[in-house]
């Protein structure tokens, strides 16, 4: 591991090699609880692409993360031991398929160690090649925040963009769909095949309209009577947020969440027994402020305190 | 009428010739239900100009939209014959009043056909010669959605500017009114007439602060009370939305609406007896991010569908 | 005074010298009530810089703005004698001590000349100097809009940094702890004693999660009963308000008030006995659109009116 | 005058309200030699707008000018009375003829008043009402840098587009066509009689492929031979620097010449009997980086030093 | 084909749905001569994508174009049917070899019909499927102004990025090297084969070193004698451009040609046997000021001048 | 140092936590030959700021970068071991005096292992500490690619701006002003004592205008003419190079030099006697573009690959 003279956290914010919330950089996955992991990888797109620029962006605008949470007063890093463990390595780019291989088997390894990963996309189709890792034994239960239900069955042709990870997921038996939620789900569609799927595999869609009706207290209720306590990742592209706030990505959807309801659906997942997470589909090229990175980087922060807290109450509990 | 090829809807969305919502382009007006149109003049404008390339933008980020309302599940390009019928042409456009002439030519002869016109400014002056094409017979009610009354008598020592046309329409017998509501005024003025001209002559003015304290649903429920079932024309600029969303505009207040407000109130109109809108002052160069744009796009789709199922359901009536 | 040959309120926005809101731009201090000052000051921010730029952007666009309120129909220029005095002029710029006494020594004039200073920055830094100035008697009363404390010890082993200016305040007796309300406070901290220190004192903290919960109206009545009647100033952080909102400040804090939320709080304020003002931490580089700034230029005129009114009637209760 | 209580030319470049240069503004024109003048005006356009915006952003950039000419040491505030008189005053601004009227009018005061102008343009158009005033006895010679002969006879069915202003001025007698030359020229063309009508009146083009070939002093030869030493007037707009430098314009022309050599070119106006010049087509909205107005700062003061060094000298030559 | 009421040449330049150099939108190719054509792919990037949006914005900011090329009073449209015939239709886009077949499919179509193809990408591998298109009997010479030699046998493992289409058109046949010049070559590579593949083959490479000693008419004298009176392609990478006059590309080496530089090589070609050309890399979303378009539209202009001139002349030819 | 797994110069460009060049990064001294520092510190500016955030852009940029010298054919890697040593950690930010011990401190330390510091400030104000601590011996040469002299007595009443660290440099005895050349000099000053100081001391300053006239082989003749081979230092300000390639600066000057003549002149230096080198004021928040990073980055690719032949043939010197 990188020797670190002094505390990062304390550097002014612009100082420093930047790596996710200035943790520290490390190939060594011994003894790590949470690895902070980018997915520069944006190949299942077929919209504006970008957000295989994602995970740098977000690494810099992370910076502006500090320790103690306002709500909470957790400190992640007082918790659990937490470390950028860098880019997962490509082999391949240009074929979709492979790509994903690549992914699965830069998660296994982490999953090997016990480590639970919080990724930065990359687009939306990253996310069933880390549930591939991941799911060895059963499939989870899924909270999606997102825009889309990404349950198509092809787009352009291919049954591997980043329209139809969820339905693959539940094809090869690693998302349990009678866990799974989608929260934020809203914009036309062409045809409406996307909606539909969900449904029919007892997947628990909240669209925009019934969210804001019921508002994020409900939801969150919702939410836990879906997930239940069985093992569950958390999926968050962050077009569910209004494009007003994250204009940095592919496809965008007006009429979207706000970052106040966002941050408080996460901590609604406090105490729920989550494996993983993901913050997919910023794309730096749309987002000229950084605000849309910024957001990316505190629902990391968000949840990494919600993980941290989880993995040392288990520690502490398997100790006791 | 464009051969085309393949269905531009299922195409990438960054591929093809921008048309309004990937609709076909067409010159020939027979048998078309609604129109879709571009009219690029911001000649009357006292404060930040560039509307003039709104129609453009608009129509490049409509390559977003699809075709099916996630809500009503209504396909609009179902329901009825749309094209984009391109720009209002110009033989004039240093002269506001011999502008609005061109303006009002294009939308008669669209009138001369029993097209509906969905319009994409342009300034808020272009409203006026409008309404002077499509109400031969009789005044029309007015759901004008705004920062702005727009009622002003003079701008800098003219009668035409984009403050003004609504009191024209009012002067001259071609808007009643007492079947005019106006969402979303708001911002201070410099003198105070221009709040003071609507309310004398019977039109409702919505200020932020009553649409803050009603609600979407409640001011929707004024808005029918007021238009009722007589003809009525839609008319929605930009600056109503708050700049934080719809930055792309040159006279931006801050406070405005959101888009999910925007959303609720247009799906309010289902039903209503609209014979036109438009979305007007879009001013691509306040719009780096494009959002704006996507706004007015988004916005034209949402009324699409109403304009699309009322003269289908009066089609239906009609053949019925 | 300039000789003003055309009332500039009524000239295109775009035209003119820009001073604040288009007021006589003025070096002459007799008989003027209120003072529109920058300080264009950012030496003491530990992040991102460029509020030193603040006050230039905040005139061009304060351009925007017209005479008579809309919801009060207040006409400040009505009741009150305003003009740009222009910016603080710094002896020495390097270092944070002696440019803070170059900012005590403009306001104390002002305070001489018994005119209130309504201020655009600049950094959080600059209140404390010009509390200096204003509070010679006894300490004032303190609503602070802002999403951090800025009640730290130390930043960067600095007792005076953009961070520290209320502690200071506090410490040094020209701020009221008892009579300190600090509304939309949010994100994390490192370490948490910026939390701890004014609770300590008596300052009351109103989180953001307790404003979305409270609502603006029940947090206005809570600001009342805080300051009650003495002397009060009014300390606008831009960071309080959303960065979707305003991007253009130099630590973003995701999930702040709204522009509506804030118009309101300043609204509460009416009948309050304030005796200055500022809105801090504008920095144009971060700020292409200019709504930032657009923001902070109305939050200055709703200020505006607010002690126009106070101290017309005042002046009114005087002559009575 | 306003009182200056420090001098603004030693103070950080974001301090003040900006002027040209950090001219004292002035509304007296006793005494002055050379008025720094804006000219808020595009509406003569058929292109993208914006250059209303001009005079502002050029003031701001301004700031970043310093006194003394690091090639000549020539120092023009030592040379003569320089100020900013504000910006034209317009009564009217949809009307092209009117607006016209209104710029002549404030330019015949500063005439009577033996004032030389320098200013800010606004787009091409108005070069025409400047000529207008400062011509009464005699028509001027023309230094015009420029992509565009701008002498084409009429735009969008107008005669006075920017596109024809020196079509005019030769037709009205106010521009001597056989002192006129015009460097720069480039771009197709639509139809070519804008190439047509100079050289059919004796006007000297040096198309950019003639200019690179010569090289800028023998361009200078060539600009002194036909103004010769009559009065001649210099319009320099900015679309004749290439766009990689000025892209803040509203119709770029790829190709163009550099700032070296433009400043080279007004560096060889040394001497020449200067009797008034423009900067123009500055359109800040399509000029992210400030680096347009900046150029168009710069060339004011170069221009600036060159008219100061004449006066100065005819003065000294008049008292000998 | 789309009856044209007026002609689009004479509108105001931000009028009407944008075709290439406003020319009519076709998709019948009965009788054209030269064919615009847009090829939206940029899944062969390994470095920034974004020129999938290419062909959009030039098309947009082809608007500017104008008729007439000022030095040689060349009208193109006067001399050649020329039409815009829509982008290059995707069946598959996540597959390089597939989406090639794609781009092949849709220019052999305009092979059969004897139409040259003028064509704006897209990534640089675009090139080999229209070779492949266009060369059914022999292999062309090449005329390749470019940063980058695009001669890598692979890139990330794939022998079809954007790294490598000339090398592989060498190997397919299709491509003559002793035919082949390659201009501007510059900036740093890993490994070196990238340049030893095309001296070993007699490809003929003019480092910019070598170009800015030679001078643009001694490197025209060059590219004549390489590529001779043999049919001849020309592809020009914007890349080959500095990044201060194009930054909107993926992968932007400093010190490139100037624009003046690049028309005045285009202009050199008068009178070569060419058989068609593209203009590739033009990345929108790094492109903010629409300047690197604006280069891509105005060289396709100067090229589509040069092909009309050779297909009048011949078509001439054959008559006489 | 961190285990490598893959070598990042063959990865995408977008990958992996950026390091400068994507070199190890290394907090182990031992070995090194030349270490890559940055130095965000930007407190001694009287302009515009954002310096602080330059190094963590230029790392971003410096991605671009790849081994072999496309000219030289020198790969710096094989031929020194080189890392990314991270930036100087500060104690104090606001006191430009104390900032300044903790840089000379940090160079202290890289001095003291023979390693060559190759740095990316920053404001210009660094170069006097960085001088401070490797000038033990006797005072150093220096080439100075920049705008201005940077030989201010003092700015702002301060003898440590960005404006005066030659001066002082030549006043401690580090900096010898007779091997002394400033290359790029020009815009206007306020007073002229920063013109005056070099010349007299024996600095040679090559004004714009000469270095135009003498073109780039001449002025590297004199460079070396004037720092003989005596131990030299480099320092690059990126405001030396026109604002059209480098808008990202908070000084920007017209007229300035291009990035080919700034590649020739820095590769004029081979086989010099060089012992460090910095690039300095690029200032993120003015380069949306990411170009002004980007030449930053090459230039310091370039500075590298001669710093490395330098390095190993003295090494090699030695052996033999």
């Amino acid at each position: 591991m990188v020797e670190i003279m002094n505390n990062p956290m304390n550097e002014p914010r612009y100082c420093g090699i930047p790596t996710f919330m200035r943790t520290p950089q490390s190939t060594d996955l011994n003894g790590l609880d949470i690895a902070l992991v980018g997915v520069p990888y944006d190949g299942a797109v077929e919209a504006r692409s970008g957000a295989r620029q994602g995970p740098r962006q977000i690494r810099d605008m992370s910076s502006m993360m500090r320790a103690i949470h306002h709500v909470t007063r957790v400190n992640p890093y007082k918790l659990c031991r937490i470390a950028d463990v860098g880019d997962v390595h490509f082999n391949q780019i240009f074929d979709v398929v492979a790509s994903h291989i690549d992914i699965t088997d830069f998660y296994k390894r982490l999953h090997d160690f016990g480590i639970v990963p919080l990724s930065a996309g990359g687009d939306h189709s990253i996310t069933l090649p880390i549930l591939r890792a991941i799911t060895a034994d059963h499939p989870v239960g899924l909270v999606q925040i997102d825009a889309h239900t990404d349950c198509c069955d092809e787009e352009m042709n291919s049954k591997y963009s980043h329209g139809t990870p969820f339905r693959r997921a539940v094809e090869e038996g690693i998302l349990d769909p009678k866990r799974t939620i989608q929260i934020g789900i809203r914009g036309a569609a062409n045809p409406d095949e996307c909606w539909e799927f969900g449904p029919k595999h007892g997947i628990r869609i909240v669209y925009i309209e019934e969210f804001t009706k019921l508002g994020v207290e409900k939801v969150i209720r919702e939410v836990r009577r879906v997930v239940g306590v069985g093992p569950t990742y958390v999926s968050f592209d962050i077009d569910s947020i209004d494009p007003s706030f994250a204009p940095g990505t592919g496809t965008p959807e007006i009429g979207g969440i706000t970052t106040i309801e966002a941050q408080g659906l996460i901590r609604g997942l406090r105490g729920s027994n989550l494996v993983g997470a993901d913050v997919v589909e910023v794309s730096p090229p749309f987002d000229a402020s950084g605000n849309t990175a910024l957001i990316a980087a505190t629902i990391m922060y968000e949840i990494l305190c919600i993980l941290a807290e989880k993995i040392y109450s288990e520690a502490k509990r398997e100790k006791d």
